[in-house]
């Protein structure tokens, strides 16, 4: 096809690099993106450019966002009063999918794998006590990933919040053991916080 | 996560219009390249500007190219005398892989399919029609895909050379039918050049 030097092969070797593609998928989607239109290609060139530039991480919640604080955490329909604590932005979009929750959230950026050396002050948990202090919380909702990384993750947590005057809740009913909560039905999620229980 | 319209919205609709990418494929994607280092997300986004700005199809073989004519058909070490037809330019690169062809190229962009309106006047037939015209070709070697489509291009541009001075061979031993050129092993290749047969 063309000399390995070429803007063709940096462009394979670019898109190689992303999550689940392969070097012969990136070969087919940067022949893709040559055979495009000229103008959609460089709308993709440009958006990518353009989250870079412009999204970043809510200072309230980590969320992602375009403006600070983020459309949650700065609309005053929501109940400032429970916050549900989730590892990723991915999990709130899920949540907001679903339709099901009027609070506000936190994103803890990750989950504590020891392992991994992703270690307790690796994620946004001193920001959520933080958040906690300044009062007016009356419940955490602990919204983890169902799995073992993300029950240790909530159990941490709930100990780092007794000593609050506060309810602290782990989602329950519904949500699997060993499923991911991004892949989540919206009525699996509504069970899970209809059917969340104190934390013990 | 984020409001609707946002430019996360935008990066991912536009990586859902690639093939392959379905709506959770190009959110995750869009996930990762807003977690990238900055200078690797901008690598990703000037490189396919890059494709869009650099490459174009040689005028004589049709293969992607960023200097015209390409590199093979200006190698002075290429066999000018025998012509190698595809479908693709993938194609070629699949055959330039395997580095047992040193004549020269030809794609068609495409393989003939009534169907979908895909007669032989969209492809580059004409193109190769004139080549041979010029002269000093000796063989053709129809290498298009071994299925129905491919045989019947196949069949159709072996006509069109019958008036032609010139030897039509089809690659035929070792590429299986009903498969992918593409795809295709470096010896299943090699095997399929040296068992080429006259076309008949």
């Amino acid at each position: 096809m063309l000399e390995r030097s070429s803007s063709f092969e940096t462009l394979v070797a670019e898109l190689n690099k992303l999550p689940g593609i392969g070097r012969k998928s990136a070969e087919r989607l940067a022949y893709h993106i040559i055979k495009m239109p000229k103008d959609e290609a460089l709308r993709l060139s440009s958006s990518i450019k353009a989250v870079k530039e412009k999204i970043f991480f809510c200072s309230l919640c980590f969320n992602l966002t375009e403006h600070d604080p983020c459309s949650i955490c700065s609309d005053p329909s929501r109940k400032k009063d429970r916050i549900l604590v989730v590892e990723d932005p991915m999990d709130i979009a899920a949540f907001e999918r679903s339709g099901v929750y009027h609070g506000i959230y936190h994103a803890l950026q990750g989950r504590i794998i020891p392992l991994k050396g992703i270690t307790p002050d690796r994620l946004r948990i001193k920001e959520l006590l933080d958040r906690i202090e300044k009062g007016g919380i009356r419940e955490v909702i602990l919204a983890t990933n169902p799995d073992v990384e993300g029950e240790a993750t909530a159990l941490y947590i709930s100990k780092q919040l007794a000593s609050f005057d506060l309810e602290v809740t782990r989602i329950g009913l519904g949500v699997p053991m060993g499923g991911s909560l991004e892949f989540s039905d919206s009525v699996t999620l509504g069970k899970a916080l209809e059917g969340r229980k104190k934390f013990s």
